[in-house]
Parts: C-alpha cells; sequence; structure tokens
C-alpha cells in the first residue's frame, strides 16, 4: 500500500479515515490533527501553561513531543506510584519519562507518592478498602489529586493527559453499560474549572486510536514503556476494550463515531443540564466544600477523598 | 441442579437471578413475574381491552398464552406479510398462529398486507428506496401501521408486543452505539399514546431473556415457528445480540442491569425532557399533522410515510 500524499510506502493504514500514509507524512499527519483537534474543541491557546501529565507510556510521551513540536508551552509531570510487580515498573517508566526530557530539554515535575505521603500505591490500596483489593480505584485518586494540586500551585492553566480515543470509548461504554449520569455528564474532550482550586482538562489525543498513537511513538522514536501497569490484568477497562475493538473490525470507524455521536447528542441538549451533578454541585453550579488538609475543593464537609485516605492510616 | 421450590430436575437456572427451577416450577414463575411487571410498570388491568401482536414466534404465542392464564381480555392480530424465502414463511407463521388462537378458543384478527394494499413485504421493498434492499424498514414501518390501525379501530386500550430483554437490549445498545436521542427517550416497556388516534403499546415481556421465552415455549408445548425470517440474515440487531450474549456469558446479568439502568437513568432525569422529540412532537407534547388518506397522525403534512409508500406506487 502506497502513501496517499507520495509515492513511499504506507506504514499505517487507517480504515475508518481511508488514509494510507508514510513514515514521514504519517507523523506530521498527527500533529496537524493534533493542533487541529486542540483548536476545535477550544483545549488551549499558545498562551497557556500547559502540564502534560506524562507516564512514561506511549500516549503521554507522544502528547508531550506533539506539543512540543507545535511550539506549546508544555511542562511534564511525572507521578511515581511506587509500583514493582516484578518489572520495577515505576522506576522504569520514571527513566524513560525523564530520558524523554532530557532528551528534548523539556522540565520534568516529578512526585513520589512513597516519598510525600509514606506509602506506596499498592500498601494504601492494602491498606484501605477502597478498590477492594485492586489498587486502581486508589491510583486513580491519587493520580488526579496530585496532578490537580502540582497544576494549581505550579499556575498552569490547563492539565493535558494522554488518553487516546480506544480509552475515552471504553470508558463512555462503561459508564453507558450502567449509565453512570454524572460521569456521562463530565466526559468529554475538555472538563472546565467548576470551581477555584481545580484546573482545566484536556485530552488532545483523544480522537487517535491506540494503534495510531503505537505507530506515531514508534516512527519518532520514542522510547517508552511496553509493558501495561501490572495491576492492570483483568481490568474492565480492557475487556471493554477488546469488545469495541471486535465492533471495530466488523464495523470500521464504530468506536469513533460511538465516542463523537456522544459528543454531538450531548451538544444537541440530549442531557439534562444537571442531571447526575448533584452530588458535586451545588444549583449554582458551585462546589460545596474545602478539604481543610489539602485547600482542594471537594464534595462533603470534612477532609477529601484522598485526605482521608492517606491521613488517616488506621481506616479499615 | 435442583429445582428451587421442589426436589424436582431444575430444566432451567437463571444465573443472573441464582435461579434454577423445574418443569411445572417455571412456567408459573414467569406466569407470575410476568403479572409482577404488568403492575409495576402500570402497562394494563384487567379492565383493559388488550390486543396482542402475534408474529407465530415463541415471544408473542407466550405472551398471549400468559396473558389468557392471567385472565387478561386479549385478542390477537395477526398481520400476513408474504414472505416465502423458500420456507413458506408467513404461510406457516400464520398456520401457527391460528392453530394456538384455536386451541385456547382465542379471537385472532388476520390483516394479510399482500390482499389489503396488493403488494408482499418484499415486493413493496423492491420498489421504494426504504432500507436500500432489505424489506426490514418497510415491514416494520407496515407493522406499526396496521397494528396501531386495528388496534384504534378496534377499540383495544393497549397493544401489546412479545418484545424480549434480547430485542430490547439489542436495540438500546444500537440506539446507544449512535446515541439517537429521540430512540432513547421513546424505549420503554410502556410508550403513552401521545395523540387521539395512537394507542399505547407495552412490552410484558421485557425484563425475560430470549432463552428463558424460548424454555417457556417449550415447556408449554407452544408449537412456534423456529426459523427466523430470512430476511433478518446480517441485520444488526442479530450483531448486537451475539455481542451483548458474549458481554452475558463473561458478566452474567450484564444485558439486565444495561437495560433496568436505563430505565432508572431516564427515571432519575438523565435526559432533557424534550430532547430528540422536536421532529415528533410540538411543544405541548402535541403531534403536528393528521394523514389525509388513513387518519393516523403522522409528523409532516400531507400522506404519512406508510400511506405514501403503499399509495405512491411510482415512488422510485
Amino acid at each position: 500500500m502506497k502513501c496517499r500524499k507520495c509515492a513511499e510506502k504506507a506504514i499505517i493504514n487507517m480504515r475508518q479515515h481511508k488514509l494510507a500514509l508514510c513514515k514521514t507524512h504519517y507523523p506530521a499527519w498527527v500533529v496537524e490533527q493534533t493542533e487541529r483537534f486542540i483548536q476545535k474543541y477550544r483545549m488551549f491557546t499558545h498562551q497557556d501553561r500547559v502540564l502534560v501529565a506524562v507516564s512514561g507510556g506511549k500516549d503521554s510521551l507522544s502528547l508531550w513531543d506533539i506539543l512540543w513540536q507545535l511550539g506549546y508551552s508544555a511542562d511534564g509531570l511525572y507521578i511515581g506510584l511506587g509500583i514493582d510487580g516484578g518489572i520495577d515498573y515505576s522506576v522504569e517508566s520514571q527513566r524513560l519519562a525523564e530520558a524523554f526530557a532530557a532528551s528534548r530539554g523539556l522540565k520534568l515535575d516529578v512526585v513520589s507518592i512513597p516519598q510525600e505521603y509514606g506509602e506506596t500505591i499498592p500498601a494504601i490500596a492494602e491498606r484501605t478498602t477502597r478498590g477492594r483489593g485492586k489498587p486502581c480505584a486508589v491510583c486513580g485518586l491519587s493520580k488526579r489529586h496530585v496532578m490537580n494540586r502540582v497544576a494549581y500551585e505550579g499556575g498552569y492553566t490547563v492539565l493535558v493527559t494522554g488518553h487516546n480515543l480506544d480509552d475515552e470509548a471504553a470508558t463512555l461504554f462503561g459508564n453507558t453499560m450502567n449509565w453512570a449520569g454524572g460521569f456521562l455528564l463530565r466526559q468529554g474532550p475538555v472538563l472546565e474549572a467548576h470551581h477555584t482550586g481545580l484546573v482545566r482538562k484536556a485530552k488532545p489525543l483523544f480522537r487517535f486510536y491506540e494503534r495510531e498513537m503505537a505507530a506515531y511513538a514508534l516512527v519518532r522514536g520514542i522510547d517508552y514503556i511496553y509493558e501495561e501497569c501490572p495491576y492492570a490484568e483483568g481490568a474492565k477497562s480492557i475487556y471493554y476494550k477488546e469488545l469495541l475493538n471486535k465492533l471495530e473490525n466488523d464495523h470500521p470507524g464504530a468506536k469513533l463515531s460511538f465516542f463523537l455521536s456522544f459528543l454531538q447528542a450531548k451538544e444537541n441538549g440530549l442531557f439534562a443540564s444537571n442531571a447526575g451533578m448533584q452530588e458535586v454541585l451545588t444549583e449554582d453550579g458551585v462546589l460545596l466544600h474545602t478539604c481543610p488538609f489539602c485547600g482542594q475543593p471537594t464534595s462533603a464537609p470534612g477532609p477529601c477523598s484522598f485526605c482521608r485516605m492517606v491521613l488517616v492510616k488506621d481506616r479499615g
């Protein structure tokens, strides 16, 4: 198969776009498309100070690489989780994130959960009831907390993550399977900061398939951690991804149209404007409380979920 | 495996209910549950005159059998579609519907599309552009039209169909895959008559799995047409059913919880009250027009879709 733009051999064929591209035109196309999405969904501008949440995986490093090429002011944040899993997972992913930043002269902030809070993610998970034995819920909560804190304290105006279409479609699929109203309403390429203390979030890669991001990282020679997190095994999100891959395989473009038609329906007013938001916002759209420990907004009086988890060590 | 209610051998094990029942207690349980659903979802009462849309398949005949046992006033309507498909599909299904009615002394109204409108469903489908070569869209439109007409003219207060959970979950899944707002809002166990000329509709079997209805028909000795409609092959609904069966197999109860959580979310106000209804109702919830040919309500001025299809024979 030949590249649509030149006579070179194509390295990728995107069936849903009916587009095949070579090793030169493909990464250029990804960069252009990302810029188009950033503008189309009003994610941020060149005046913004962007913080990229970097895990050491293909998506977040590729995102940082793209923003760097596009000339955005984008620093990185790596959060050390203290996960080993027999493969030195956290050590290795930190090394790769640092090597990437060094190679491009980019600024990477590193926050270590074990150093800062005295415990690794798996240790916190073992101590608390959250997540029933799996550290994923604890990890998600911790990352959201630290990301927002660092972004807010650092004066960043937007926090970006490397979620790709497969991630977003699987999350949407899960939220649809049990019609989780609040999550359905909040899911999208941009999440506005509804309250002082929160930083707006954006997902510039949300329209790229996972395999497209893998191809991008490969052709750009980005050295990333290939292994999935050792705790991801058996996760529902992976199950949903496989299901959606079957759907995509039988109906090319199904994943993209599932997600884009969701965004369209939302824009057309399918959902009641305040459905499912009761637990987070008052009627005026204002968050209810401030955590006395970390100062971040929280939905209930007293310490936020994260502070309760890391501070109250005798908890179940 | 033993029956939960006696020592007999179970004929069915319903994993999602953790319930196994024998050949005596299973059909009794189905009948009781149906009565419970009829009441819970306020479908109809013993004062209603019920019209059952009967196809000759396991679901509609079982539904009629259940309503008959429960003592409801329920007549049947069989619609002849003129489908052969090398298996005498329509002839055979009509014979089975008539035999069922005769065996229980029930009244069955038969409307033949070819006799009444001069053409079989496949012939109409070949003549029109609706459905792009597949007669399913033409068939659905025709059945909805005839069912409503017969129910309205016959003074029935509710029209019931044998849709089971697999049908409803597959439809919901399809409507969710492309976030079809209007359809999402209208889907449910009961569809109220929004306008003079429309009869309310209900689906008393919507919480039973397809295999449960097959087991019910079998154990009750109901002779039904085993073949799928010859035109159903390759239908998206069948594809979605297979996908949901995989999900169900890996997570027993997934299909039921997908559908019930949808109904719950709707009741909790997830959807904007008039989202997607613009094309059917005015702001007062009143249908806009009346078809000058058949007198049924329709969304646009002039003849309704059905009348346009069967009356204007030179249509491409």
